[in-house]
C-alpha cells in the first residue's frame, strides 16, 4: 500500500482569522452539498449542558466543545461503596464467559465510549446498527452507531442463563468483571451481520476469524455494570484515559478546540506534518489553543500489524524529539478493537471520539480498509470512507477534516503535501518498502520518520528475526 | 412455506372510538418501545400542504393523508409540449441501452414512487441508501431509501459516454425513452452491493442473477427525464397508476384513511380476512372512509412466481366474488422491480406507498424473504422485516401495521386468526400443498380461496403443464 497522507483540503484555502463559533462551522460546510447538518443537532453543539460546562475554574474557557451522544456520557462502572455488593449479587448470577476481545468491548461501554448505549446491545439496537449505521434516541433523533457491540454466547451458556434476567460476566481467566441485567438472547446471524458490516463475506476478515467464526450462535444483550474499571496490567494503563478523563484534561488545558487522529500504526514525518498543518490552520481560523489528541487504537488488531506497546514506544519518541509538540499533544490508548471494515467503522471511530470531547476529526485515505482477502484489489473505495463519514446521521456536529495526499520530497528532503505539478519529485514509500528498511537495518530517507522513532522500529523488526518469526506482511504504514 | 398470516396486533385490542388525529397517532403509538417517531416528521403528516390539500370540491376531506417524501411528488415525464424537442436532443446523445429491469426502475423514478429522488443515484446517493437505507433532505431531516436504484453500464458504454454531461437512455428494443443529465459515472462494486443489500453473497439470489451479475461494472447517475409515460402494452397498463393518480383517486372518493396491502401472490380468504378486518377496525377507531390499496407488484419477480397477468386475473374475481368490496378498495399496479431482500426490500415497499398517499402500512410475516438460496433456512429473521419498518429512518410519519397468524379452521371451515389455545383445530397449508391442489384439480378446502379466484391458478397450472413446463418449485402463498 503506497503512503497516501492527505490534508484538509478546506485548510489549504487560508481564510483571514474568524470568531471562534463562525470557524467551528466553516470547516464543515466546505464539505460535499449533500451534508446538510440537522439544525436540532447544531443546536445541540452550541448549547452548554452542565456536564460540559466550565469547571476547574476555568470560567472563561468551555473546553468540552461538543456534547456526548444522548446528551451525557455515559458511565457503566458501579462507584467504589457499591462493589463488594455487586460482587456478591454477580458470584450468585448465571456466569457467561468472555473471549478478550468481548473485555475490551465491556471496557468501551463502561467508559462512555459509545454513548448513548448502556450495554451490549437488545435486537432492536443491533438491527438499527446494521440497516441504518444508527440509533433512535429518545428525542427523535439519531446518534451514530455503525458498528455492533455485541456479545456472543454458545447454546451451552444459553442454557445456563435460561430465564434469568440478570447474568453475570467472567473474563478469559473466570474472574467476574460486570452483570449485565435485563438481558435478551436473540439469534447470533452471523452471515448476514459478517455481510452488513463489511460488504462481503469472503473469508480471512481478521475480526471476523478473531471474533464471529469461532463464537456463538446467538448473542445476549441488556445493561450492563462493570465492578470495577478495567485494566491490562502491561504497563500502558495510564495511557488508557477515560472519555470523562480526556474531557478533564481538555479542560485543564484550556483546549478551544480538539482534533483527534486515529491510528494504529506508527507515526512518521508525513502524519506529523498533516497534525501540525491541522493545528496551524486552526489558529489561522481564530481558535487559540487548539489541542490534538493523538489516538492510537487499543483494542485486538491483526496479527501482522505493529503490536501496541511497540507503537506506545514509537509514539512516545515521536513527542521526545520534538516531531509534535507534548503542550499541545494528549496521547492516550482507545480501548476499541479494530474490525477492518471501511466506511462502517471509520464512523465508529468518529463517533467515539465526540463522547471523548473532540468536535475535530482528521480522516484519512481508505480509513479502516485493508486489502480485499481473497481478491488483489483494496476492499474498500478509498474514498468512500470519507464520503460515508461526511454524511452519516448522528455526526453532523462533528467537523470531519479530509486531508490531501502528502508523500516524501525528494528535493526538500521531507514529508510534504504532493504536488501533481512536479509528481516527478516525491517518493510514495509504501509499507513493504519501510519495512524492508526497518528489517534490513538500512535508513529510509532522510525526514521520513524521527531517529528515535525509527529505531524502535529496527528493533521491532530486529527482534521479530531474532525469534525466527515470519516478517509480517501487511504494510505498517 | 407455511401460510402464515398476521393480523394487526393492536387493532385486537379493540378500542372506542377516537377522533382522527388521535387514532391515527394511537396505531403507530402500539409498536414497540424504541419507535419514537420524529416530532418534526409527525407535524409534517398532519400538516396540510398545497399539493395535498382539499381539492375537487371535497373541501371537507382531505384525503391525500401523507405527504409525499421530500414535500412535493416528483413527476419527471416531459410534458406533452416538451417531448418533440426533448427526443430531437436525445437523438443527437450518447446512447446507453437499457436491460427490461432498467426500464422498470425508470418507470419507478419518472412516476415520484422514489420521491425526493430525480433519477438513477448518483455515488452520494447509493453510498447512503447502502449504509444509512436513508438520503439527506435539503431540511436535514431524512428520507428512507433502503434499495439501490442504480443503473450500470458497461465498459464500452462508459467510453461512448466519455465526458459528456447527457445522455440518452433506450430501452431493449432500441426506442428512446428518456435522457439522463449532469450525469456521474462510478464503480459498480457488485460484491458490497449484494452484501449490503441482501445480506449474503450466496449464490443463487434471484434479483442479483437478473440485473447484477450481468450487468456492467459502473454506475450512471444523473437526473431522469422521461419522453413519455412508460407503457407496457401487456392490456395491464389500465392498473398502473401513478402515485399522483392514486392520491386523486383517494380524493375523489373522499377516504379519510388509505392501507396498503403489497402483494405478489394470489389473495387468499386470509388475505382477505386481514384487509376486512383492518378496514373493520379502522372504521371502530373512528375513520369514516378507510379505502384499501390492494397493490400488486408488476415488475421483475421470480421465476417460479405466479406471473402477473395470472395474479391479476385472481385479483379480479376476488373482487367479482364478493371477497373484497369493489367500493372500498382499489386495485393497481406497483410499477417496482423484486429484489427478495428481506428487511431491507419491506421498507421500499411501504416508502413508496407513502408517495402514493398510504398512511397505513400492513406488514406480514416475513416479508420480502424467501429460502435462503444456498443452506435449508430462511434467508431472513421472519419478524426482522416488521421490527427493522417500526424502525426505519424516514418512515416515522406512517402508521405500520404489523399483523398476526391466520390459518385454516377445520372447525369453522374458513380462514381464522391463529389460536394457539385450540391449536389442533388449524391447518396451515404451505405453498407446496396449495400448488399441489391446483396441479392434481383437488379442490382446497372449503373457504381457503373463493372458488373464481381458485379456477384461475387451476387453469394457470394446467397450462404448465400442457406446456410441459416444469412446475414452479416454490411457495406461491
Amino acid at each position: 500500500m503506497a503512503l497516501h497522507l492527505l490534508t484538509p483540503t478546506h485548510l489549504h484555502h487560508p481564510s483571514s482569522p474568524l470568531p471562534r463559533r463562525r470557524a467551528a462551522t466553516s470547516a464543515s460546510a466546505t464539505l460535499a452539498h449533500h451534508l446538510l447538518p440537522h439544525p436540532r443537532l447544531r443546536l445541540a453543539t452550541a448549547a452548554s449542558s452542565p456536564r460540559t460546562g466550565p469547571r476547574r475554574g476555568m470560567s472563561a474557557i468551555r473546553s468540552s466543545l461538543i456534547d456526548p451522544d444522548g446528551g451525557a456520557l455515559v458511565d457503566l462502572v458501579a462507584p467504589p461503596e457499591r462493589r463488594e455488593a455487586l460482587r456478591a449479587e454477580a458470584e450468585a448470577l448465571p456466569r457467561v464467559r468472555l473471549a478478550a476481545v468481548d473485555v475490551e468491548w465491556a471496557h468501551v461501554l463502561a467508559e462512555g465510549w459509545a454513548s448513548p448505549l448502556r450495554g451490549f446491545m437488545r435486537e432492536h439496537e443491533y438491527l438499527q446498527c446494521l440497516h441504518f449505521n444508527s440509533l433512535r434516541l429518545p428525542s427523535g433523533g439519531l446518534a451514530n452507531m455503525s458498528l455492533p457491540i455485541v456479545l456472543a454466547v454458545d447454546d451451552a451458556a444459553k442454557d445456563r442463563v435460561g430465564a434469568a434476567p440478570d447474568v453475570a460476566l467472567a473474563g478469559p481467566d473466570g474472574e467476574l468483571l460486570a452483570v449485565l441485567r435485563s438481558v435478551e438472547i436473540y439469534p447470533h446471524n452471523k452471515e448476514e451481520r459478517i455481510a452488513r458490516t463489511w460488504g462481503t463475506t469472503a473469508p480471512g476478515l481478521p475480526y471476523v476469524d478473531e471474533a464471529i467464526t469461532p463464537a456463538g450462535n446467538w448473542l445476549i444483550g441488556g445493561d450492563l455494570e462493570v465492578l470495577q474499571p478495567i485494566k491490562y496490567n502491561d504497563g500502558l494503563d495510564h495511557y488508557r484515559l477515560s472519555p470523562q478523563q480526556l474531557r478533564d484534561e481538555f479542560d485543564k488545558r484550556g483546549a478551544d478546540a480538539v482534533f483527534a487522529f486515529q491510528l494504529r500504526n506508527p507515526v512518521h514525518n508525513g502524519h506529523a506534518l498533516l497534525m501540525n498543518d491541522t493545528r496551524r490552520r486552526l489558529l489561522e481560523m481564530g481558535f487559540k489553543n487548539p489541542i490534538l489528541l493523538l489516538h492510537p487504537l487499543g483494542g485486538f488488531t491483526k496479527a501482522d500489524d505493529v503490536p501496541l506497546p511497540v507503537r506506545m514506544e514509537q509514539h512516545s519518541k515521536v513527542l521526545e524529539d520534538g516531531v509534535l509538540d507534548p503542550e499541545t499533544t494528549i496521547v492516550s490508548i482507545f480501548p476499541s478493537p479494530m474490525h477492518y471494515a471501511g466506511p462502517a467503522e471509520v464512523q465508529w471511530h468518529a463517533k467515539a471520539r465526540i463522547n471523548a470531547g473532540a468536535n475535530f476529526y482528521i480522516v484519512g485515505r481508505d480509513p479502516a480498509g485493508m486489502g480485499h482477502p481473497t481478491e488483489k484489489r483494496d476492499l474498500y473505495n478509498p474514498d468512500h470512507g470519507k464520503k460515508v463519514l461526511s454524511m452519516a446521521p448522528g455526526l453532523e456536529k462533528l467537523n470531519i477534516l479530509p486531508f490531501k495526499v502528502a508523500a516524501y520530497d525528494t528535493v526538500a528532503k521531507k514529508m510534504a503535501f504532493f504536488e501533481p505539478s512536479r509528481s516527478q519529485d516525491f517518493l510514495f514509500i509504501s509499507g513493504t518498502k519501510m519495512r524492508t528498511f526497518a528489517k534490513t537495518g538500512e535508513n529510509p530517507p532522510d525526514g521520513f520518520m524521527c531517529p528515535g522513532g525509527w529505531k524502535v522500529l529496527v528493533d521491532y523488526y530486529n527482534s521479530l528475526q531474532t525469534e525466527g518469526a515470519t516478517a509480517p506482511a501487511a504494510a505498517t504504514v
